[in-house]
């Protein structure tokens, strides 16, 4: 099949999709929770080959171990499956109901949004995670993972297609694209493909959004800042600026940029110097911060530089409006943290700091689907519609108006024979 | 200032104006109110001359009626701005609460989205409903009128912005372009604007969609269907299908295609030919409608044309599943009605039509939000993410992430030292 005759086929599969139950939704994960269990040794031979072919081309050692899927990935992923399971369906939810007039009766009820199409990374796991969600959602999905993984995915999607139209669910709902010239055929499907989610490196998330007129879920930069206070509690201040920047230096929610007030850098940037140093983190100052603590000089260029490394950039500023300036301006609009024992401030920091996490005296790193409680991640957002943040199911709902009526016409309303009478219904739509 | 500078301000403005409390907003949706009774001498000097202008080009009779800004349209305005000082302020709902572990609560809470970009009609009184909404919901706005209503808009957007800042919302919350190359700018400015909402003729808001990354809210067509299925009552369909075709044939819910079901084919068709042709109603009909009730044969471009005038396209289809298989293909997923006395085939026809709105039994003119009970509208949308079908204040709202600690870093939960305990929390964000 082309890219278009996926696409096409997926947009088919969407419609009675939106549909199925949820007990035939929740069977379907089942099925492929237990075919995932017992075609194992066959998915485990393909990553196999994945494997042997990386290694012959050198990939990296993080990318190998992302891209290994074995038994303890098979048991990850089937555990996923099941408390994927367990949860509400999100579909057919009653968002409000009203009464229009008697017997006139409208419903707002929440619903897939129709086909999504998913970029992702070098992890197989990604696949079944991805597809899964979108299962339980009642969307359709077509996928595209990393090349390095093409067997491995190709494998994983032929069994999740398998198992899920055998438990019922339209055939043609899960389709796999192979190459990059595939996802930008993509990009102009907009007939058959709703939004796209594209995980991965800046520029490609940067490029996939500049390229087409689908809506598109994600974020490009995650260019965080701390902000210490001058009523900060010091020690709590160096703590949170090393775990923002160190605890794991390649994720988007890992600090990039530290902003001091002047009316403690003197004291602080000494005392966060030597905890910087001890983790082989690189200082790049601002005029004044080098003047404090020596170390090599910040260009323009650094405020808007995603590091991800071992790299810092340091600013002194005077007072919180400058602070949330800086942020505002260079920012990534992802998350960004004040320390201060100042709630005012912190409350100040939190209004008027628009991004889509704003953190008082804790880690940027908490920024994450899981750890703020929304189970599986759909990706985090930096978007200003729709879902912002980290994106869980919810991100794959919208919602139709349902209006049942029992012949009632405009005509009557606008001659004024009849009026609306706008009553709120404590009741779930049901027909 | 160039239209950069403008949406610059505006930028600005919408930070501080995102933390304004209710209070304030209300003073300033009164003072607004009052100043435009206080200048509406001046309006309406300024909208006269709008007014012989327009009637010097020779503007067709309807469109001046919608240009003129009187004492009567005044008094709606205010009216309007009355009841938009009552409503709750959207913004800084609590929209969950949890906590993530002791001391480390994460609240969702509803926020602006930032910079609005309205292009509207030449109705003046619809800059005062949006730039009003946008105020109430914390929003700066850039807004592009017709340009025949250019003085009254002048007049106007200059008394909402001197009242509005005199009770003290930060000054450049509201900027009004003046000309299409103003707009085709304004198009451009993704790093200042987060939202259009293009209001007008398809073919104009066709562009707008294509002719931007900036996130697009509304409908470029409405192309709605009545589908009468074999069990309809036959007079409630005529009454509906009248309705929906002639009630109002230039607006975006009137019905363009009627679907009947072949087996009351027969009997339907006479019926509704009767009553549509009394209204001066032209029908073209697939070969099979000619051949029951003769007249003008449709062809393919038929069924995917917005007449917005006195034509119908009617098309006989093989049962629902045929009828819900036009609209999806056919459609613009605006509005779709279907006429049954079958409770099963109306769940499915509202389950699979994927429409923003799908209505059983009733007419598609209702598709409003002020017939909805949404207050004032902001727009009707046919996007698949954020808002659907008429989009009241909440389409202008998005959230945030607050999280608030004590300390906390990843590494402690990375370590297992620490557990999340994710608790639902029953309490409003508050520090």
């Amino acid at each position: 099949m082309s890219i278009a005759e996926l696409a096409q086929a997926a947009k088919t599969a969407s419609i009675e999709l939106a549909a199925v139950d949820t007990e035939t939704k929740n069977k379907a994960l089942a099925g492929i929770a237990k075919a995932l269990q017992e075609k194992s040794a066959q998915i485990i031979a393909a990553n196999r080959e994945d494997l042997a072919k990386a290694k012959a081309e050198n990939l990296a050692a993080p990318l190998l171990k992302r891209l290994k899927f074995d038994e303890s990935k098979t048991a990850d992923v089937v555990a996923g499956i099941e408390s994927l399971i367990k949860l509400d369906d999100p579909v057919g939810k009653t968002l409000s109901a009203v009464e229009l007039d008697e017997g006139l009766e409208l419903y707002k009820v929440s619903c897939p949004i129709g086909v999504i199409g998913v970029i992702f990374e070098s992890r197989p796991d990604a696949l079944v995670q991805i597809s899964t969600l979108c299962l339980k959602s009642g969307n359709a999905v077509l996928l595209k993972g990393g090349s390095e993984a093409a067997k491995t995915n190709a494998v994983l999607a032929k069994v999740i297609s398998e198992a899920s139209t055998k438990a019922g669910i339209p055939e043609g709902w899960i389709g796999l694209l192979e190459t990059r010239e595939d996802v930008a055929t993509m990009l102009g499907l907009e007939e058959y493909i709703d939004l796209i989610v594209p995980r991965g490196s800046n520029e490609f998330v940067r490029h996939i959004m500049n390229n087409t007129n689908i809506p598109v879920l994600g974020h490009a930069e995650g260019l965080c800042h701390v902000y210490v206070e001058s009523e900060a509690d010091l020690d709590m201040a160096v703590k949170i600026v090393v775990d923002s920047k160190c605890q794991y230096v390649a994720v988007c929610n890992a600090v990039e940029t530290l902003l001091v007030d002047k009316k403690i850098a003197g004291v602080f940037l000494p005392k966060v110097k030597t905890e910087l140093e001890k983790q082989g983190v690189e200082i790049r100052g601002c005029e004044q911060t080098v003047g404090i603590i020596g170390g090599k000089k910040a260009t323009e260029q650094d405020w808007t530089t995603e590091y991800l490394d071992k790299i810092i950039s340091v600013k002194i500023v005077d007072g919180i409006d400058e602070a949330i300036e800086h942020i505002n301006k260079y920012g990534s609009h992802h998350t960004d943290s004040i320390v201060t024992n100042n709630r005012e401030k912190a409350e100040r920091f939190m209004a008027l700091v628009d991004s889509a996490g704003v953190f008082w005296n804790c880690s940027t790193r908490f920024s994450d689907g899981y750890r703020y409680g929304l189970g599986a991640e759909v990706g985090i957002s930096t978007n200003k519609i729709h879902a912002r943040g980290p994106v869980g199911l919810e991100g794959l709902l919208i919602y139709k108006w349902k209006l049942v009526g029992s012949g009632q016409v405009i005509e009557d309303y606008s001659r004024g024979d009849k009026t609306f009478t706008h009553r709120r219904l404590n009741k779930e739509y049901g027909l």
